[in-house]
């Protein structure tokens, strides 16, 4: 899978310019095009030696405007409280952008099985959440593009010697730069294996010698080239198809399978009590989880009217004010759209001690995008799977993650629709798209159902809330939301 | 200035309900109008005791879409590495917004002085930066609206007291609170001549007694429709008046008087020497501000084609690429539009170690927005001191302030113009937008006269850089960044 490219023969400094002039012209046409059309984004991994050279070289070529260039080392603050993969989430470019990624994500794999610093459990875990951002990544259009630059050890020490000897150019020449060429034959090693590992049918390495800069450079401005020619070309032929799903009646269905006991309810008093218990509780719990790092991620998914809102107003009484965030996310903004559509959520990660609480989430997309035809079959399909992946690094990052299903009756949403247009300062909470929701109620509990099957994982269940009757309810959800973060303070790793 | 309010005749139950579901479905309305209109952010500062209590409250009446609430408790890891400001600036409402503050940025006076932990200085250096931050909104059309809940020692005795007598509330009572009520007189004293000194024209105090919740509910519901109502009465009366400045031909020219020598050139093998030798020392310098903790700010503006790009492509070479950011400026998009002006380049301050290049920056403000009429006069004329303002900020935060004002004369720019039309990968450097600007050469030199003699500051001064020679002024540039970054390294309390 791997790419490889064969010398070419030695070039004359004239012809060499002639070549690069006409690649640099076919590479400006190209990038113009591909940011005319906004369809996807462009991720240029460049790693091995001379990187830096080449992503100067080629970003001079080029429209300056939409590219951005990231180097990452060691994690700052504001990382190091986030899943390790956040940081890359923050840069990537959207549609129409590109993104160039000196070492990108690989820096890491390399360096430390060169230096034999990780056991092959952590290498290959580490490999694994590349494979699946990259796969993610290209699933949802993106173009990434990977080119490693190799060059022989007698080259290198050659470099290093040129640049050291003349005082003018010796701050050129890093500790870490230094260390690696004395480490030469394992770096190699390690490359060849990363290399192999992480070569993609979606993003192949492609491999280029780098002894030779005239070589290096040419070959790298035809891949890039090529690369984003052709998908240009695959891309004007695509169209996405956009199916709303057909109305299909389950008897199987999750939900109706559950028998839930919407009746369930609770008095006034034992409520009132219930409530400050837990919240009491609740409020110690979020004292523990700031000493232990721990951060909660709260999701509300269900109906209109089925009182996400109302719920979540009763919990944040038990958290400090600066603790805690409410997200209510709608419709993505033209901006959002620029991106993958977990993009925005990763904006909200919090950092440790800190919650989130998602009025509606990320579920949005196997919810109301699948059903009113938002995202095509092939998204919201793919979705689940993303979701997994999603809830897992907030997990591994000591996150509690805890997400609430409140279902109410049919009947039941039709007395609070209509309550609420009978009270003026609750009017805006009810429209004409909510009772278009309501006519397909049936296609919404489908939804649901499936949402629910495939995404209640061990590290981040769902819990179903009956709903009809408030209170019992609301007890219901910062009851969980105690047990569950316990838990979670309980496993974490200090 | 600072208004207080008299005790309402005591309420029944039934009398209050009644008075209150009146206030919240004017107040409802109101926020709908203002949400609708866009035109201004709404800040309500809460201060004092009950504070969660009268946001949760009011909050509980509005509509929450484009309502935040906020508070501040120590520093976090992002914001310990910016200017103390920056983290307000992060939560500013857009225009149709409302920011609900508990305690905004008076927590730190007002238990500073209650517990005599700063000096009058540092103190009254803070109101200033106050008075300057809500000056600044306001001008922009914000409205603040300030309430202070003040109650009786015996009150806040009783309440701490029902409280903890209660096992299920107990955790309610935390230790500042505890802590605070037991100074209460200090802080009594400190909160009077807070608000003393903190009440504005046009951001007053006012001050609700808060022993009688009814009272207090009723109080600050009336005082928040009140003004909400006026504000948006007021709003809709004015009209921004859109003036582009005429022409004037201005002899006396800050720029015309220096008698630039633009023919000022450099011999290629000196260019090349010198180049080298300054980015050598740059990168000890970005070496050495890493750790001493200082940030570094570029400002690049100067008319089109005048080498901005180019300046700044010879300078980051210097710098490892994870340690600086360019930020180009173009347009405010429809969401920054949505804010003050300086919004958007607050979201670009550095933390620590690190270099922000702005090609074209908040200057542009004074440049493109006045020429082109994009500002108001108004505007732009307040703009000079809320740049130096903004700058003086930074600078106290231990960032180096660097601004590059880059010259060329009126051939050379129609020289490089014409280049750039016959070089095909250079074409998008130049728009009909350039020749247009260029007919309103003097008008620009005029507005940068102006700007480079407003903005010269002790800590930010400007540097005009004779651009005709592109050697010339990339060697003027990285040299100046280095005698500059050199200064403030030396300055800086480590």
């Amino acid at each position: 899978m791997l790419e490889k490219y064969p010398m070419l023969p030695s070039l004359s400094r004239t012809e060499y310019k002639k070549q690069i002039s006409l690649l640099r012209d076919k590479l400006y046409n190209e990038q113009r095009q591909f940011r005319k059309k906004k369809t996807s984004p462009l991720l240029l991994v460049i790693g091995g030696a001379g990187k830096h050279d080449t992503a100067n070289t080629i970003t001079s070529w080029m429209d300056p405007r939409g590219l951005s260039t990231y180097e990452f080392a060691e994690n700052n603050a504001a990382e190091l409280e986030r899943p390790e993969f956040w940081r890359y989430w923050q840069t990537l470019p959207a549609k129409g952008e590109i993104g160039i990624y000196l070492g990108a994500w690989y820096n890491r794999p390399l360096s430390d099985q060169a230096y034999q610093r990780s056991d092959s459990v952590t290498y290959e875990r580490y490999l694994s959440r590349i494979k699946t951002l990259e796969k993610q990544l290209t699933e949802d259009g993106a173009l990434i593009i990977k080119l490693w630059i190799s060059i022989s050890k007698s080259e290198q020490e050659k470099r290093l010697h040129m640049l050291k000897e003349n005082p003018l150019t010796r701050w050129r020449v890093t500790q870490t730069e230094e260390k690696q060429a004395q480490h030469y034959d394992q770096f190699k090693t390690s490359a060849n294996q990363l290399l192999k590992k992480t070569s993609y049918p979606y993003a192949k390495w492609h491999e280029i010698k780098g002894d030779n800069t005239k070589h290096r450079m040419i070959t790298a401005a035809q891949i890039f080239q090529d690369l984003l020619h052709s998908h240009q070309d695959k891309n004007s032929l695509l169209t996405k198809k956009l199916i709303p799903v057909a109305p299909k009646k389950n008897n199987n269905a999750y939900i109706t399978n559950m028998k839930l006991d919407l009746e369930k309810h609770l008095e006034k008093n034992a409520y009132k009590n219930k409530l400050e218990k837990y919240r009491g509780r609740l409020h110690e719990l979020s004292i523990e989880s700031i000493k232990k790092g721990v951060s909660t991620v709260l999701v509300f998914e269900g109906v209109d009217a089925a009182g996400k809102g109302g719920a979540i107003r009763r919990l944040i009484v038990a958290f400090e004010a600066h603790r805690y965030r409410v997200v209510q996310i709608a419709k993505p903004t033209e901006e959002e759209k620029r991106y993958h559509y977990l993009w925005r959520f990763w904006q909200h990660v919090p950092t440790k001690g800190m919650t989130t609480i998602f009025d509606r989430s990320w579920y949005g997309r196997v919810l109301v995008e699948r059903v009113e035809g938002f995202a095509t079959t092939e998204e919201w399909n793919r979705a689940y799977s993303e979701i997994n992946d999603f809830e897992k690094q907030l997990l591994e990052n000591n996150t509690a993650v805890i997400k609430f299903w409140i279902q109410i009756s049919k009947d039941e949403q039709l007395k609070r629709f209509r309550a609420r247009q009978n009270t003026p300062h609750k009017e805006w909470k009810i429209n004409e798209e909510d009772w278009r929701n309501r006519e397909k109620w049936e296609q919404y509990e489908e939804a649901a159902e499936k949402m629910i099957g495939l995404t209640s994982t061990d590290f981040a269940p769902w819990t179903i809330v009956e709903g009809n009757d408030k209170r019992f309810a609301r007890v219901k959800v910062i009851k969980t939301v105690c047990e569950q973060l316990e838990q979670t303070i309980n496993r974490a790793v200090n």
